[in-house]
């Protein structure tokens, strides 16, 4: 065995990629991981992270200009946004040193240069070495996608990899989608005082998730202020010499920069999968869910490359610790794909876990649907944010199928019904904790109580 | 039946109380509920409701005074306590508007008026009504107690009865007891710009919980500027022209107000316990745990009055919950007392569930003890409160027996972990699913998958 062949060998450094290198270290093997930026991927230098800071500054500016209503007086807030972004780069840089860290404390080797397959087993990294694995793992992430006639400027059109960067806050803004990534951005801007305008072809916003927790988004965002366009496609863009006007149906406004977010495509083309037997997908990568190895034997798939599989970091994560577990047990340890949590990190937070009461419809699956509102519930007046509600969604004498929260902390709360679901526990069982008083959770808990037939409050 | 015979009638309409009433009312019985003030009980009026306000008034002020760290700008924050109090009644106004409503709604009967049990079945009230019920539940609740040399005078010495209703915010502090009211007062007054002592007589704050949480705590309040006197009890106070002079050891400080915060007693005086057969040991109420039924056939005690269970509002709704459902069905469904969470709503957040490491050993079991900071977690750096950890306590080789929290929403992140350990679940279990990204609750996962030997992050 040469010095550069690796137990496993792991191209991209993202939360799929440094998953799998981390969690193979558990088992002593040896682990070489490529990545041509800092580690950390998307996630972590471009979307997750920045956006949730940028989120929390808008939560901070909101907690401000409402102060007085907890009695607690001061000016109103300006957003000084060059040291908001200076503070989102801090808190990157800190997770990127941490991961960098602990990356080398646990002994994987990271090669800094853009990686491609050169055939089965063998990385060769850009002008320099040629490495091999026993396991080569594929963890390449994704991009954000672009939509006909809207291309990519980082000026004037933009998406979140430019957004999370913004020099100074765009006044008027367009956003195209209302996915998750969409209705966080709509968020965080309306918060933080700029006009937001946000198209969606679909019905709803957050498109296949609980319609009940989507229009319950919506109300929210629309009386902050957004303008919703749903069911509404746009025309090509049109670059002014102030914007960009976005025209739909027989209207159109201008806005100063419109954000594309309809998705993100798999990185896999100029990756060397021409050189390797694993079959692909509209450009996704297909992995045998239950070790996540391809149709080349030897080589494995995890995170937003994955054919069939949610494109989320946590998603990636479990995908890694399923592929150096095989690797390293010859054990499956698959994805329970069921349980997998959903958060979008709006104001208020969207959270989902299983199969929706229209998912579970189109199985066939008789269903039970309780809601509970965060009205009546003692933290959310304390707080002063008790609108929203949970949900819950349990087969008709059956376990629970599903959950989904909106309100306050609702992306902490849905890990409870992860555990619920995950575990199909009836209502009944389920109930038979009592939650803490005065908690946000308590919603959960009342929802999961007249779940059972018999309600408390 | 005469009009004023109830299938239940209830004697105290806080928590214990009115969720008695509320939950038989979905089998359908006649409820009738005796109190004397408006109902909630301590809880509502002057426990942790208006605690918690208090508290998420301390939250919001510590939020604008550090909004520049986001980039938000405003003037250094006054708190206007006259706003803050009125802020609290009206959050308290508001829950007992919606329970009186609730109450109304679900067809429950209430007495204004003081009650007291007049034999068998039978309760008076004050200059009113003489009721009966086939089934009576005693829901008195309990008041803060004191020490000798120590009288409540409500001005200089108080307890947390006045201190929900200061007029203005005193400068200077001393707190007679550091579990978790009186670190609950500790951490709210402190975070408004107080003096602040705290007596405790144990070795650690909040006696009986986690040391680590407790130390972590202590921690973190000192840090603010807390001052702790641990092991060390107090003189006699000593009433100045200007306060109260706190005598300990051979020091003394002086100090505006002294709160006294070292328990509280059951209020079964003068409630007519010697008209019926129930034991009362020190005070407390001895119920059948199954059941919740007392030594006197038919009838019931709940809440803060029974004797060996905590004293939480949560367990008193579980208690009313199980007492309800055996008087209406005749079978038993006892309170899961091994699963009752316990919040400590300071700032952290400290929370429990199951049984302490230390607790484990008295009961001779094997452990497996597992911590994960918050500090590596991308959530709590992007809300900028990475201090504090999730402890696990395992039997080795064996289930979850118990978990604490202290940091960010650990009041709401416990839950998850109620369910872990409340079905008795083996790490490798429950660190089967993967929890969102990014999210304060990753710690708990970060833990579990500690636990089972194989750590990711």
């Amino acid at each position: 065995m040469s010095e550069s062949e690796f137990d496993i060998l792991i191209l991209g450094g993202g939360p799929g990629g440094y998953a799998t290198a981390l969690y193979a270290r558990n088992f002593g093997l040896t682990v070489g991981l490529v990545e041509q930026e800092k580690p950390g991927g998307t996630c972590l230098l471009r979307g997750c992270i920045p956006a949730k800071q940028w989120l929390q500054v808008a939560e901070v500016f909101t907690t401000v200009r409402n102060a007085q209503d907890f009695g607690v007086m001061s000016s109103p807030p300006e957003l000084d946004w060059t040291a908001a972004l200076a503070r989102k780069d801090r808190v990157v840089n800190q997770l990127v040193t941490g991961l960098s860290g602990l990356l080398r404390r646990r002994g994987v080797q990271v090669f800094s240069g853009r990686g491609k397959i050169a055939g089965a087993g063998r990385v060769d990294v850009e002008g320099g070495e040629k490495l091999s694995g026993r396991a080569v793992v594929l963890a390449t992430g994704s991009h954000a996608r672009s939509i006909p006639g809207w291309e990519i400027d980082g000026e004037r059109i933009v998406t979140s990899d430019h957004a999370v960067d913004w020099s100074s806050r765009p006044d008027r803004v367009a956003i195209i989608g209302g996915g998750v990534i969409g209705c966080e951005f709509a968020s965080l801007l309306v918060d933080v005082g700029a006009q937001v305008h946000v198209f969606e072809l679909e019905k709803q916003l957050i498109p296949g998730g609980d319609t009940d927790a989507s229009r319950q988004l919506m109300r929210q965002l629309s009386r902050r202020g957004v303008e919703f366009y749903l069911k509404t496609g746009v025309a090509p863009a049109e670059i002014t010499s102030d914007g960009v006007r976005v025209s739909f149906r027989n209207k159109s406004i201008e806005v100063d920069v419109a954000l594309v977010a309809v998705g993100r495509g798999p990185n896999t083309e100029g990756v060397g999968l021409e050189t390797v037997r694993a079959e692909v997908d509209r450009g996704f990568v297909k992995a045998d869910l239950e070790t996540m190895e391809t149709a080349e034997p030897g080589l494995f798939a995890v995170g937003d490359i994955v054919a069939g599989t949610p494109q989320l970091a946590h998603a990636a994560f479990a995908e890694g610790i399923a592929a150096a577990t095989y690797i390293a047990t010859g054990e499956s340890a698959p994805v329970d794909y069921r349980v997998i949590p959903r958060v979008t990190y709006t104001h208020p937070e969207v959270a989902e876990v299983g199969i929706t009461a229209a998912e579970a419809k189109e199985q066939g699956m008789e269903v039970e649907i309780t809601k509970h509102p965060f009205g009546g519930v003692g933290r959310a007046l304390i707080i002063g944010q008790s609108q929203g509600m949970v949900k819950v969604v349990a087969e008709k004498d059956g376990p629970l199928v599903g959950a989904s929260v909106v309100g306050p902390q609702a992306g902490e709360m849905i890990h409870e019904l992860m555990y619920a679901v995950g575990w199909e526990a009836l209502p009944d069982e389920a109930a038979a904790f009592i939650h803490a008083h005065p908690t946000l959770s308590e919603a959960v808990g009342e929802t999961l109580l007249s779940a059972t037939g018999r309600s408390l409050h």
